[in-house]
């Protein structure tokens, strides 16, 4: 016998991720009760993946569990949010132990690691879909938003561009190391980054789509354009052959997936974050300035404008 | 061209439902950023409607966008939660502005009317399916618990019972009254009677999977059984005319989808909960009382037990 719907949310997410003393009732109820620290607000991510749009067709379940919780994190480390709880609506075409089991042991692990209880779930039959809701906090009135870029700020990202675009270019057609493929199945949310960050930037967002796109989407918000120095970018040695054998700057500037912090720090807190940085295991980069002119302009070394070939990924566009 | 994907998001989502002073920032950044009322707690539930599984292909998208918000609401309604927010992640085969716009229009209406705000979306390609997460607050430690029932409880449930899965029964075959069809269609979330009886109640469930499956819910959480006089159950003509021509009380016994609230109140809260209920439009019908042992024994008024003939609605199941 197939297990029933309730067996299966009972006994697959029952005790996934941290156990928090905030969640008065979790899964198993018709809603999570919580509490909100006094002196916070509540910050809420949804991000759906799609089989065969967000990822291939008999991808790694334990990977995915990871990539699908991490996804919705980086939304909250966009914001300097500490994350708190989620939700997780599974649509999945027939129960399959073994893919539950490797799901929640990835989803697990990262919701473990960053202190983060699953609250509630719903699990449906139909193609596969997996759709998550993070929760988490942020001191009043501090939260990054993409509206708050000035002209003089500084631009930063945490990370390193370029890697998960080529991971999924070059999917089985050229080997990679392994530290360039898991950055496409297995991205970091930069949570630590975007707190330590949030009392000195602008203005924030991560790097799902690509960074032009991104960044387009806080100059949009913001009023306001940018100037990118293309040698900047912080690219693996992988990426920047890439680069130098295809005189194609796509993968740091348009490739989307890194989940990498794009920040707008204005001059005179440069100091203080490059000192905070330094913390930072992954690197904090500056990478190009705002400027008062609607668009983002990328330059290289010798002052020539730089075209990405694509632009930035997204659903439905023609 | 097609529209893009924020776009979308922007056109459709951006001012859906209730504008609420809590919302420090709704769709279009990272995140939303929300605060919670002093005292309260957060209340959140998350239901995923699927094409095929939850409606039919082609399904009226105003009523859609009504149902899919509707059943998270009658959740929150379990808790005797007051509703806030609600987000909304939308997988959708291709962009179909009239769909969309109908979609939000029936979502709109009936959030609006429960000062309901959208404050998040996610939209993807893919096969449709709707994951929908509503948000409300309690007064701390007053949520109604699917685990407090006890012997001697009286059963009660809102509305009446039966005419979705009458509905459902009849598609296409027999002509059915608008308000049996409506009923399928446009549930109606029970948040009022929910909020009203939170503090006289030792338990609630919303009826979603049956009434024998769903108070079966509230006996395991509560280590109780249940008797229900089937007499007793509050029907429509036409669920009654079901009833006696094919001598089957699977209708208001396990159909799904009618999404009233069944409760437990202790018999020194009788009187009260019955004054209360003389202002519900719908009614609040006894049905039935919590016994010690285990079990849900279902009597006819001569005492004899009547078996449904199918049980409750089980995703998955076998």
């Amino acid at each position: 016998m197939a297990l029933s719907e309730f067996r299966l949310i009972q006994r697959f997410f029952a005790h996934t991720g941290a156990c928090r003393t905030d969640v008065r009732l979790g899964v198993g109820d018709d809603c999570a009760v919580l509490t909100i620290p006094t002196g916070k607000e509540l910050v809420v991510s949804i991000d759906t993946l799609v089989e065969g749009v967000h990822f291939l067709k008999g991808s790694d379940p334990e990977r995915l569990g990871h990539k699908s919780l991490a996804v919705n994190l980086s939304d909250l480390a966009a914001m300097g949010a500490e994350p708190a709880w989620a939700t997780l609506a599974l649509t999945l075409p027939a129960v399959d132990e073994d893919w539950l089991e490797a799901f929640c042991r990835g989803f697990s692990r990262l919701a473990t690691a960053h202190n983060v209880q699953l609250i509630g779930g719903d699990t449906t039959c139909g193609p596969l879909n997996i759709s998550i809701q993070a929760h988490g906090f942020v001191s009043a009135g501090t939260a990054l938003r993409r509206d708050g870029a000035q002209p003089g700020d500084l631009i930063y990202v945490t990370g390193r561009l370029g890697d998960a675009g080529l991971a999924l270019h070059a999917a089985g057609k050229m080997a990679l190391p392994a530290s360039v493929q898991s950055r496409l199945d297995l991205p970091t949310p930069r949570l630590e980054e975007g707190q330590a960050l949030a009392g000195l930037a602008h203005a924030a967002i991560d790097i799902s789509d690509g960074l032009v796109s991104d960044l387009g989407h806080i100059c949009d918000a913001s009023g306001v354009g940018a100037t990118l120095y293309v040698e900047d970018l912080p690219c693996s040695q992988a990426v920047r052959d890439y680069i130098h054998a295809n005189s194609d700057w796509s993968l740091p500037l348009s490739a989307g997936d890194d989940y990498e912090l794009c920040i707008t720090i204005p001059p005179e807190k440069q100091a203080e974050a490059e000192r905070l940085a330094m913390s930072f295991e992954c690197g904090l980069t500056p990478i190009g300035r705002i400027k008062a002119s609607a668009g983002i302009c990328c330059l290289a070394a010798d002052g020539q404008a730089v075209q990405p070939i694509s632009s930035g990924y997204e659903h439905f566009s023609s």
